[in-house]
């Protein structure tokens, strides 16, 4: 992975201020988010083809399969009960608890809405090898790199808010399929990110005490803007142009 | 990982034969190997740019550095010293012996000729996100997998030589900086992957004793076809078309 090279004002041994670390996290995103991605501005355009849709869908399925993984993986590493039941609710969101079906159930609803079969979607036969590739790299990213950095990679839900309410408008505005039930999954989220982020950024400003740590914080958020980023070039690439679909992958139409 | 449902007769309890099971490795070969993708039509015909040559280099320089590392990898699970001793050699050859200055050292005459410098190129900073990823995800594979598929995904040298005959008579006629000292990473090459790949071949068909394991190891030849078709695939997208570089990747004429 890059190291940082930050230029922001530093302080004695070159350490960021509080604020000055929340800002040069705050920079990864926006400069960097995949809200910036092409593809996200044809999604939310409504320049999307049905079958553009389908695979966004599909393909973000594997992403979303793997968070509970990913967070489990983390979970495995915390050696103090208190951050391990703070982090708990994460997988509680997505796989469900009582009466909260759970982030995954309300995107096979979505997957459902935009014509696939559930079992196609949950066999994951049709995901590009790329995106298999980067939200891999997210588990072994957690699994082996310092906690302080595979904690700070879910910093990306600081820019999440901004992405799901253009997306709740955009899909609403310009798609058949898309109604409260069939995009459930981003509204909730809408409440959840905000309250998982603000106990990780405390988190990270908190415990990094070195120049090198914040830098390795900074470029945490970066390496999981990169494989939030090259998901959706592996998507444009394959569906939307050149349309070079890999071998093995999704056709349109062909899938039942 | 996509599970095989290979349709090739089978004997008793569905083994393949020796010789259908060899036809099936090779299969993956002649519908997947990244001898079909676009991009190496275009290099190989000449019709790459002076940049696209470089992207390619660049991207395809992370891969040969993490091949030893893949090696070194599956050399610690090997508890046969027989097996070890015939595997270091992958690894020499990379990293050159004696008075070989190896694969990696031929790979950076090869960045050189084409205009990269080499502190450029060792320090990986332009390289792709999504080659790292699709690199990665091989090493994370041979330390992950059961030893048999870890070794079965070198089998794509099977596959090689003929990738490797196109590539050098297609640099040599189309493009200026190739000549013999420049292209003799592919010559070397040449002679090496025959040597391995007859090991390998030999030991995935002695080894595998039911079709499940017969199964895995074409499962693992497909998981290495796609890792290698994935490079190309960012590749294209990002170099050729739509040509959209992700943030921080290289970025032709401005790289030292």
């Amino acid at each position: 992975m890059e190291t940082s090279a930050s230029v922001l004002p530093a302080g004695q041994n070159g350490l960021m201020s509080r604020q000055g670390f929340e800002d040069a996290i705050r920079q990864v995103g926006a400069e960097r988010y995949h809200s910036l991605h092409p593809f996200h501005k044809l999604l939310h355009g409504g320049h999307c083809t049905h079958s553009q849709v389908q695979a966004w869908v599909l393909n973000r399925f594997y992403y979303q399969s793997r968070i509970p993984l990913k967070d489990a993986a983390l979970l495995s590493r915390m050696e103090d009960p208190e951050l391990r039941r703070e982090w708990r609710k994460r997988i509680e969101d997505h796989d469900g608890s009582g009466k909260n079906e759970g982030g995954i159930e309300r995107w096979l609803v979505l997957a459902e809405a935009v014509g696939l079969e559930r079992t196609y979607v949950l066999s994951l036969a049709g995901v590009l090898p790329a995106t298999r590739f980067a939200v891999d790299a997210y588990i072994h990213f957690v699994r082996e790199r310092p906690l302080l950095e595979a904690i700070a990679s879910s910093l990306t839900e600081l820019f999440a808010p901004k992405i799901h309410e253009e997306r709740i408008s955009g899909l609403l505005e310009h798609y058949d399929f898309a109604n409260d039930t069939t995009i459930a999954y981003f509204k909730r989220r809408l409440k959840e990110a905000p309250e998982d982020v603000a106990f990780t950024l405390d988190y990270v400003l908190s415990t990094a005490e070195t120049r090198k740590e914040q830098d390795s914080v900074v470029a945490a958020v970066r390496f999981k803007t990169d494989l939030l980023w090259a998901q959706l070039d592996a998507l444009y690439h394959a569906y939307v142009a050149p349309g070079h679909i890999p071998p093995g992958a999704f056709v349109p139409g062909e899938a039942p």
